[in-house]
């Protein structure tokens, strides 16, 4: 099962070279932004990781690029929650051009750790509330 | 005279630090926004500079900081030409926050070099022309 | 066959954040930095092949984080060139701490465009003598 | 009085533009790396400031450019703090390419606010410390 959500990105002149193209770095970024507005969509930001005192360090991420974006386009991400049995944020993502076509897919996987960098065996108590609550687990 | 122009930024997440405030050094990329804004209002942007054979290095730089700007605030801002005798680009900068309050203010001063890198010590065509047509020289 | 190559990096500020661990995003610029420094001692850098007419976009990047690095770290990158029949530059990178362990290990893929962004489909006169150069082909 | 302090910073790839040469916005990083590594010389760094529970957010920036860094330069960061009487962490930068010309030269001013981001007015007795233990105030 899947949850998807959509945001919007406007591209920036620091992010783009001499031929308008944005450096394909900033993609991983973007990918970011697209989650972190998931996160606050479904109430699983940052903030809400934070406040249980874990944090969930990108491990794994891979982009693979179509087209170029252009200095000025307003691009669509579109982030998708994938559900698995390991206790990790699995996120894939779109990007789209203004055209409707697709720039780059991506994926990230994240784990939980907690206050002190140890990596969280066991599924959260928040992680497993919110499976709950967003229809991933039965309550 | 002035002329002035309006555009507007949204703060992305990779821009905050953990306690969800813009780092300082990212407001430079927000006055080069604001000025490649004006530049396409007015024609006299990057690539109408690139284009005779120009460039107009900063050789300046100068922000000072009221307020903080926050992760997913849409921000404006306020960039204007700043009209004077020297050979020179001279933009200053505000930047508001979503309650209109101002966060910073700034100021670039740019040169034009030729396409060996070289000051242009006269006033280009270019910028000349450019004059006129906003009204800054009398035609 | 592979070619392989070591530089050195040293963990800025502005690339940690407020634990002082390095951001996710900027491995891939790390990686870049290894790469040119492969480019520049054997030939076949940005400035090479941007001399014969051609560009190598990233179409793919993949990178799989053990570790952090933290500010003032000074991390070792081993850029290793992958062999292939195909049309395409392919690299792969494991980054060191200080300790000599694994930080994060990756990958990226480039393709050949020309001057007008068109996919150089045969292998360009500059790939294929790099390649007898460095022995990966009969000269 | 003064104190100086001297850091070395390598050019990185993706900090130039397509003619190889460094992007201005950087030189503010360049600056906050030359002003932590004066903090861990000189027991005034991020973190010292952090466990007393304060911080110092950057509330005026300035920069003059005279010439180019390009990639690959090692270039030479001089960071000095300026003494005065007021409550602020006072900075001058002057940034040195491999030939030894300066690059630009650069001011950065910071005040102290508190775990709440209060302004502290009063001087803290981290900074009081400080200065007695460098000289800047009798003992």
């Amino acid at each position: 099962m899947e949850i998807k959500e959509i945001s919007k990105i406007k591209i920036r002149f620091n992010e783009v070279d001499s031929l308008g193209i944005v450096w394909h770095g900033h993609y991983i970024a973007y990918f970011e932004e697209g989650r972190e507005h998931f996160g606050l969509k479904h109430g699983i930001s940052y903030l809400d990781v934070k406040s249980h005192g874990l944090a969930t360090p990108i491990v794994e991420s891979v982009c693979k690029h179509k087209l170029p974006l252009k200095y000025g386009d307003i691009a669509t991400i579109e982030t998708t929650f994938v559900d698995s049995s390991a206790n990790k944020l699995i996120f894939t993502y779109k990007i789209f051009n203004p055209e409707g076509k697709v720039v780059c897919t991506g994926k990230t996987v994240q784990v939980f750790i907690d206050e002190k960098g140890i990596l969280v065996l066991n599924i959260p108590p928040l992680f497993e509330a919110w499976k709950k609550k967003v229809g991933l687990l039965a309550k």
